[in-house]
C-alpha cells in the first residue's frame, strides 16, 4: 500500500466507528503516522439507524465522509480498505488493496451481527448493523405493504404487513416504537384499501424483560409504552426458527411474517489472524485494562470488538459508544505516553447513563444520578443525539427533519430507491 | 389486479412523472375512476437528477412518495407495477402484479437511455436517467477516486480520475459544471496525496454545438464557462467505442477513463403491444394533437413518450417537462369533454422557454421574451426548479442543501453507501 514514508512511528487504525475516529482525533498533529483503514468512506453513527430503517431519516443525516472529518489532519492518512487479515509477528495488515506494515496497530472494527450459527436466520432474518441493511429493512417494508395490496389471499396479507422484531434492547425498542407509529399515522392513510389494524408489530426477547442492561423501571416503561401502543412484547421467549415466512418461538407461538428483524445479538467484527486466548465466545479480543491485546505488546483493540474485564465488570464492559469513545481517547495518550518515556494509565469507564426512545414523546433515561422517563427524557434523548453527531449540517438536517415528521407526524422517506431482493 | 368496482369509466395512467401526474391531480375526484401504474413508489424530480450523481442532494430531496401526493383522491387507485405490455384490442394492460382492463389508457412512460443498439456502450457506460442510475455515479466516482489513489501507475491513476460526459444538452452541461466544482473544491481536499490536477473533465458533443436547442448565445455562454473552469469541450466529435477503459472517438481521439457517463440519447420507453404504424424510430408513440396514439380511440400517450407533430413543430415536441404537463392537463379537460358529450381541444404548446445552470452563479435562460445569462439567470434557474418540486419538505431540503454547498463549497454527500459493481 502506498503510504507516503515518514520518520514517526506508524499508528494503523482498523475502523472509523466511534473508537477510532476518537483515536485518530486525538492524535492529530502528533507524532506518529496515523493510517486510518475503513471499509467505507463514512462514520456512520449507528444509534440512529433504526430510524433510516423507518423512513425517518436519509442515510447523509448519519452517516459522514471521514475524508471530511480528516482534512487537516497532516498526520493522517485514510485507505478505503477492506482488511482481511492481521500477521502479529510480522506486523502486517493484509487488506484487499495491499499489505501495510505497523508500528502499533489498532483494532477498533466494532460488532457485526450474530445469528448464533442459525444458517436459516442468517438466510432470511434483516440485520441491521449498517446504512445498507438499515436502508434493505426500509424498501422491505414498504415493498410487503404493496404486496399486501394485490394479495386475495388474508392470511398472506397478513403476512406482507406483520413485523418481527427480535431483540429487545436499546435497537429493537427503538425500532418497534418508530414502526408503531409508521402504523398509526402513515400506514392508514397511504393504504386506505388495506386494513392495517390487521397488521401486528410484535418484540421478542429471550431474557424476563425489556432493555435488560437498564434500570428495571426503564423496562417496565418500555412494555407498558409500547403495549398501549399496540406492539405484542413477548419477554421469556426465543425465536426457534425462520424459514422466510412462519416464525416459530420456544413458547409454542407461530407468527406469519414476511419481514423479520434481528437485532437479538452481535459479536466481534474480528479480522483474522488469532490464537485461541486472544478471542473470546463472542469473538471479541481480550485485552488488558491499557486495551492491549492479550499476549501482544503493540496491538490494541478499543470498543466493542474489545473485551475488556476489570473489577468491576467481570463480565467486560458493555458495548456502548460511550465505552468506545473513552478507550479511544484513553489509548491515544498512552501511546503519546510511550513516546516520552512515561508510564500509562489503566482505563476506568466513565459511565455517563444509558438511554432508549419509545417513540413519539416517551424515552427512558437512566444516569448515575438516577432515573427518568416521559417527555423530559425524550427531549434529553434527542439532544444528547444531535449533539453527538458530527458536523453542522447533519445536526440541523436531523433536526429538521425531527422537527418536521414530529409536527405532521410525517414520514417522507418512505421511498423504495433500490428493491430488496430476497436471496 | 383487485381494483375496487366502481361505476365510473376507468381511466388507467401508465407513469407517474410529470404528465401523469398532472393528468391525475387533473382528474382528482371527478367522474372516472383512476388507477396509476408505476414500477416506483416515488415521482422522480429528475431535472435535478445530476445533483445526486454529484453528490449536492440525497435522493429524498427528489423523490416524493406518490402515496403522500394522492392521499386525498378518492377515485385515484395506485399500485406499484411494472407494466409488460399493453393489448389494445381487448384494453388490457399486462402487469407484473396481474392483468387490467381499462376504459381510457394513457402511456405517460417517458424516455429510457438509448445507445443506439451499441451493446459495449451499454454495458460499460453509465446512464443517469433514475435515481439509482445517479446514485451508481456517485459512488462509482468516489470509488474510482480511491482507487486512483492506491495505484503506482500514473496512466491507470488519470484513467480512474478522468471522467468523459457523452452529449452536451443540459444534463451534460449540468453534470460537467457540478463536476468541475467538485474538481476545484472539494476533491482536492479530500485526496491530498493525489495531484487533481492531472484530472480531466469531458464533454463531448456530437452537434456543433452545445445546448443545441436553445439559442446560440446560450451555446456560447456554456461553451465559455465550462472552458474557463476547466471543461474540455469537444463539440462535432461523436464517440464510436468504449470498452470499459478507452473511449475513442470520431476525431481520432482516445481518452483513457473509468468513468463515462451517458447523457447523449434517450427513446421512447414503451411497454409491448403496438404496430409498426404507431411507433416512430425513436420508439415513441405517434399521437395525434389530442394524444391519441395512431389508430386508436381510447388511448392516449402524453410526454416524452409521445412524439406529437403540428404545424409549428414538424419533427415533434421537445421532451421537457412542460409539453408533458400541458399535455396532462388538457388530456385531462378533454377526457371530462368527452364525457359530457362536448367537443374535445386540440394541443398548443405555450413555451415557457428553457434553462440550463453551468454551475456556480452561472445559468443560460432562453425565455420566448428573451435570452439571458449570468448571475441572474442562475438564480431564476434556482427559483423555478424549487418551486417545481413536490411538497414543502423537498423544497426546504433542496434551499438549504444549496445555501450550505454555495456557502462553505461542501459536498457532504459523498458517501459510498452501496459500491458500484461493474457489469
Amino acid at each position: 500500500m502506498n503510504i507516503p514514508i515518514s520518520n514517526q512511528p506508524r499508528v494503523v487504525i482498523i475502523g472509523g466507528g466511534f473508537g477510532g475516529l476518537n483515536l485518530a482525533k486525538s492524535l492529530r498533529n502528533k507524532p506518529f503516522q496515523v493510517v486510518m483503514l475503513d471499509k467505507n468512506n463514512y462514520h456512520a453513527f449507528q444509534p440512529l439507524l433504526y430510524q433510516v430503517a423507518t423512513a425517518g431519516l436519509e442515510p447523509d443525516s448519519i452517516a459522514y465522509p471521514l475524508r471530511k472529518i480528516f482534512k487537516n489532519f497532516k498526520n493522517l492518512h485514510f485507505r478505503m480498505a477492506e482488511v482481511k487479515s492481521v500477521d502479529t509477528a510480522a506486523n502486517e495488515v493484509i487488506t484487499d488493496i495491499g499489505t501495510l506494515t505497523y508500528d502499533h496497530l489498532v483494532i477498533a472494527t466494532g460488532s457485526a451481527t450474530n445469528f448464533f450459527g442459525n444458517e436459516q436466520l442468517a438466510k432470511y432474518a434483516m440485520p441491521m448493523k449498517s446504512v445498507p441493511e438499515a436502508l434493505n429493512i426500509r424498501s422491505l417494508i414498504l415493498q410487503n405493504f404493496e404486496k399486501a395490496l394485490i394479495t386475495d389471499d388474508i392470511k398472506e396479507r397478513e403476512a406482507f404487513m406483520n413485523i418481527v422484531i427480535v431483540g429487545g434492547g436499546p435497537t429493537g425498542v427503538e425500532l418497534a416504537g418508530a414502526l408503531s407509529e409508521l402504523r398509526h399515522h402513515v400506514l392508514p392513510k397511504d393504504y386506505p384499501d388495506l386494513d392495517v389494524r390487521r397488521m401486528s408489530i410484535n418484540l421478542i426477547e429471550a431474557s424476563p424483560r425489556l432493555l435488560s442492561s437498564m434500570d428495571p423501571r426503564s423496562s417496565e416503561e418500555a412494555l407498558e409504552t409500547l403495549t398501549e401502543r399496540d406492539v405484542q412484547v413477548w419477554t421469556d421467549v426465543r425465536v426457534m426458527s425462520y424459514d422466510g415466512q412462519t416464525m416459530k418461538a420456544s413458547n409454542g407461538m407461530e407468527i406469519q411474517t414476511y419481514n423479520l428483524i434481528w437485532a437479538a445479538g452481535v459479536e466481534g467484527c474480528v479480522p483474522q489472524g488469532w490464537s485461541e486466548s486472544q478471542l473470546n465466545r463472542g469473538k471479541r479480543l481480550i485485552v488488558d485494562l491499557h486495551s492491549r491485546v492479550n499476549g501482544l505488546k503493540n496491538v490494541y483493540a478499543i470498543g466493542d470488538v474489545a473485551s475488556m474485564e476489570s473489577v468491576d465488570l467481570p463480565r467486560g464492559h458493555p458495548m456502548l459508544a460511550q465505552v468506545a469513545i473513552q478507550q479511544g481517547k484513553l489509548l491515544a495518550s498512552n501511546l503519546l505516553r510511550l513516546r516520552s518515556g512515561k508510564d500509562v494509565k489503566a482505563f476506568a469507564y466513565k459511565d455517563l447513563g444509558s438511554m432508549a426512545t419509545i417513540g413519539r414523546n416517551k424515552a427512558v433515561v437512566d444516569m448515575p444520578a438516577g432515573h427518568f422517563k416521559g417527555f423530559g427524557a425524550w427531549v434529553v434523548w434527542m439532544i444528547v443525539h444531535v449533539m453527538q453527531l458530527i458536523g453542522f449540517r447533519n445536526k440541523m438536517l436531523v433536526i429538521l427533519n425531527w422537527f418536521y415528521n414530529y409536527l405532521i407526524y410525517a414520514r417522507d422517506i418512505r421511498l423504495i430507491i433500490r428493491k430488496y431482493q430476497r436471496p
